[in-house]
């Protein structure tokens, strides 16, 4: 696995939370199986790896409860590791899903009080994620649903929801700054219904806000995939909506539990589909893997976890270039008339001129579009026999 | 089943598609089973079960080629059964699916000679509805997808789509017609994906259009239970957006193929939430059924199933309102809370005074939400023992 | 909710896991929120709520390590609440999933010794389920699984889960117990995929044993719908192979997390065809919840949750008594020819005369079933309606 | 694409149902988009591309209600395309589902008649395709479902379909035919629950069979991936039981229509081990594909979809044979302990030497069983990188 061309360096832009290396493999069913993992070490292996840099939770690096000098401890060390390996930290978010006290919601628990503890938390955490350089600052709203659906009228939750968003847009720019929100859909877990559950609800959200051009979306291959959904297909109605502020890279199998597996590991053809897309259209972003290691692994296995997700990006990301470079995929793409769909659809006669066309709707109608020869063609590009 | 309180009238706002009692039990695996049925022998049947009208795509009610006098004669003959019954026509769609013509999209068909003929059978459609009297235009982009996702550029695909959606909105306002457009999204089916999945893509896409105050959402039960999202959740979020225009009420298992049952027959919870906050919102809407009679049925079982879906609304609508007279009920949100998600969050003193806040997180982490008792209270309201 | 008709009491059989009411709220992104539950507080809660018995995971009882003098007096403690209360231990069970020596499995652990430590244990359990009464031992083998499947011959796991449960037949036989095996299947979470998916897979697994007599099914609703699967057919399906020995009641919804929700609060169609089953077909065994409240609840909404368990079960099954003895419902079931299913199919005459027979495809084509006036007749009871 | 290492040759034992090939595209929604295919057509063009035979539903070859010299002369006209190609038919099949006559069910039906006519219907097509060489018939029961549970009692309908599948041994036996009997599962659509919905529940079903060893299981890729199962462990599991009889090779997504895609073009990790499954263990019958070409296609594009079927079959062993020869997965199956699974549980000391066995827990737990390096791996093995 020693292979150059497939061998991550910073350019690449790789990023992991140190919530996803950290990660000590408790579930719903069984103890935590892997020690704690100094963020500090998480910068240096990650760094040896050819990784670009870490993103963090609040919680994540700074315990909860830290006095104010334990904290500045805390930080001068991290960026010192930060300083010595050329690590960055493009992103930061806050934990406002492990506590009881969110239990009812966060931002939309039904409890002012515990609106205001997540407003005060996430401000705290956004100062700290400025002060190590973070310029994309995510929200993912995990508690932010319901089980009994009575006890949440839908549309207040959302104008809370709202309401918080707007107020962290006025704190970043009345603090001036250089940082942006990406929002995260998930549709349920840990909550039975989970607010804003895809890519597009959280888009159509974002659009109501006071401040939309600061608000982006952080799309998570694993949380569209889980309700069935295309991941490929809403990065791309992300990047048409000019909205993928970050993205959360790993694998997912449709209709099960959030299992945030190793990168390409589940669901190959849409990863290459996303990769191609992200690659295509030279998106400047981040490319973050949020996922873990299994359980059954060891430390060691940790970093076998995190090398094998840039290496199938690289990988990918190499096939994606073949795809363009390959004269029968081309030709192939002719025979699908994908060109067609580049071309305006109302003539410079506007409509009128098409109700005055004659169609020959059976001549249209039996034309083929070649695409099992197509999707043979990647099929096999993808296997490596091309 | 003859209880007054439960009898459909035409105040009640229920319509049904022609080619939802007309469906004839065709599927996948099987032919035909029911006979075909004469629209105006629908229009009678549905106003004497207590309808409030029906909605068509064009080739439910004129077939494909008709002659201009064919036409005539049809919507003469279909106007006069109208007028006899007092029956509407609230709603009127363009069949872009059936024809082979559209096997690769219609709006994003690669071929643009496919394009313009669905521009222009669209636009046939929207004058047949308007001269019938609908004001709702429905669009189901149910082959706007793919199976090989090599064969179409995402993006491009949008780009079209917006540009039919903005051309139809153009023809509308030139004709001066007085419709909206409601778009309806839908996984997936016949496609292997389609694009705009849920109510949320589909939000967010039509804030990109050319005048998105022409356009809204038409969810559909079916298609947003599909991917296993919340419903009644998604309606919500349509509300709050000012973007529901139309509603087609069904049932359906989550990751199931499109059943269109009877409404209520199955996922009876999000039916019931669906109902209350339509009746709560005092949404001036129709109250749609899209959906058809199992394939066991004859003719008879054909409105055995009309009878039942609004039958069901009507006692869905009776039990929302026990649930705001029951006092119990009413006991119980207050024990969850449920008031506190409609005041604001950012007190007066702005999010400095949050920052200053101190919070009892041991307090807040302990206090209980009584959801289950107040879950297992409308279980019991929806099980009518209490 | 104190109506009489749906109080339960001892007669009904309703049993708990000691780890249902006393789960602690703890989920894959959140801690604990309400605090450890004495088993005997359990025990006399339960015995207020007119339960019939606990049952429990070995580690829910005696802390893993006790030691015996420890474990003889937690024992003693334990059986005097039984006595003082008259609650039964119908049913134990083993936690094989929790420790991290389980994390590659436990009967089909790839390491021998992890293979045996786990039929000590269970050897172990089995000792202390007998000596508080216990008649059914559940196996439900959480983590045997897989993520990776390179890492596992599916064939040579099922080889050693066969040997496991031949040697406990063994020794339950050698040691002259009367206690029979309830093995529990379920697809997947926590591992990638988990062997024996289904009601279906284990039964068949079942066939293949030692002593199949001595082995049957523990089938929980919320495991047979995560997999979009009928749970009354599994459990119909169990029943008619004589292989029902046991059943776990709780709620889910299709395609999600394992949710285990109070018993009706979703799939209420499912739950009561489950009802009505269990009741038409008299079942002796025990109705018990393997649920937990939701994460929102205090102490006491445990109780509420448990008390809302047992209630919606006992109105289940006075409307499956209702379904029986509504007069227009039976008419609906001749309509529908429900009767025919009991007949045999092969005329005396044999498979010969059947050959000779001249059908009228037309007319049996042509006949309707009456089924959406059956289900709407359904769905009013359910609703209280009718 | 016409590297020799993947062309098929009749030795790879591929084979089509005739109606895969001439699939003509109709879906729920839309029309037939390509004209019907003679079978002698698919029979000649099938034997081009290298296939082993062809499998077909009676009314696939001969229309239902043909004399019997049509019959003759349709019988005759297709021997003589098999023998002069030397296209065997392997497998022979009923069609019980596209008839109206078989809306409530086949062998299930709730009305006798229908029952006995599927019966009838049965036996011709085993003597048709007995005639044509077939000695496996498979049996998929598409309508033995239902959507009205109270219309069914699931136990009766278990009996009566166990008494078809019974009288159906007794005729094969009878007539002395070599014919085995494989049933094929499959969870919904076109009914909304099928009876015997997965690889298991039928497996089990067999064992209550009266001749078991006549009957074994079909299993379809596509059927089991509807439900979210792994397929290749559920012919794995049908291997350990000694019942794969027959099996149906396509592509799917989870929790969607029954797609029937090309062959690893989607989910190609299962469909690796599925490979990798047959071919190790040397398993005898027939590579059968149960797919259909894109609605996007013409006619050519149905000849493509036969090719990269067989084509990917062959890419896929090939890497299974890699699988084997690759050092470093060998090494990392070592240090995933794959070996270990082999070995017995119970040491020669019995259950008694394991209760004396000091277990070190902590060092068990600790343990690290390299699956992410082992998958990855595995990964670039299919990515053709290694």
């Amino acid at each position: 696995m020693s292979d150059d061309a497939f061998t991550p360096r910073p350019e690449h832009r790789f990023t992991f939370g140190l919530w996803t290396v950290g990660n000590r493999g408790r579930d719903p069913f069984g103890h935590e199986v892997r020690p704690p993992l100094d963020p500090v070490e998480s910068v240096r292996r990650l760094a040896d790896l050819g990784a670009y840099g870490v993103n963090f939770h609040d919680s994540d690096l700074v315990p909860d409860g830290a006095s104010p000098s334990e904290r500045e401890a805390i930080v001068k060390r991290f960026r010192r590791a930060l300083d010595e390996t050329g690590m960055k930290v493009p992103m930061a978010t806050t934990n406002l899903f492990s506590n009881p006290v969110f239990k009812d919601g966060a931002f939309t628990a039904n409890d002012p009080a515990v609106r205001r503890y997540a407003l005060a938390k996430t401000m705290d955490a956004i100062d700290l994620g400025v002060e190590l350089g973070a310029t994309v600052y995510v929200c993912w709203g995990g508690r932010e649903g319901v089980e009994c659906d009575a006890a949440k009228d839908v549309r207040a939750a959302l104008d809370r929801y709202a309401e918080a968003v707007n107020a962290l847009c006025g704190y970043v720019r009345d603090r001036g700054y250089d940082v942006r929100l990406a929002l995260e859909p998930k549709p349920n877990e840990p909550r039975g219904d989970i607010f804003l559950p895809t890519v597009g609800h959280m888009l159509a959200f974002i659009e109501r806000l006071e401040r939309p051009e600061m608000v982006g979306v952080n799309p998570e291959f694993a949380h569209e995939t889980m309700s069935g959904l295309s991941f490929h297909h809403a990065v791309a109605q992300c990047l048409w909506a000019g909205k993928l502020f970050h993205i959360d890279l790993n694998a997912q199998r449709a209709g099960k539990f959030d299992q945030d597996f190793r990168f390409g590991s589940e669901g190959v053809r849409d990863a290459f589909y996303t990769v191609k897309l992200l690659e295509d259209a030279a998106w400047d972003g981040m490319r973050h893997f949020d996922a873990h290691a299994y359980r059954t692994e060891d430390a060691d296995g940790v970093w076998d976890f995190a090398r094998g997700c840039m290496r199938t990006y690289l990988v990918l990301a190499d096939k994606a270039r073949r795809f363009a470079s390959d004269a029968e995929i081309q030709e192939a793409l002719r025979a699908a008339r994908a060109d067609g769909l580049h071309q305006p659809t109302v003539p410079a006669g506007g409509l009128d001129s098409i109700r005055r066309e004659q169609f020959d709707l059976d001549a249209l109608g039996a034309q083929g579009y070649g695409n099992e020869r197509l999707d043979q063609l990647v099929t096999e590009l993808l296997l490596g026999v091309r």
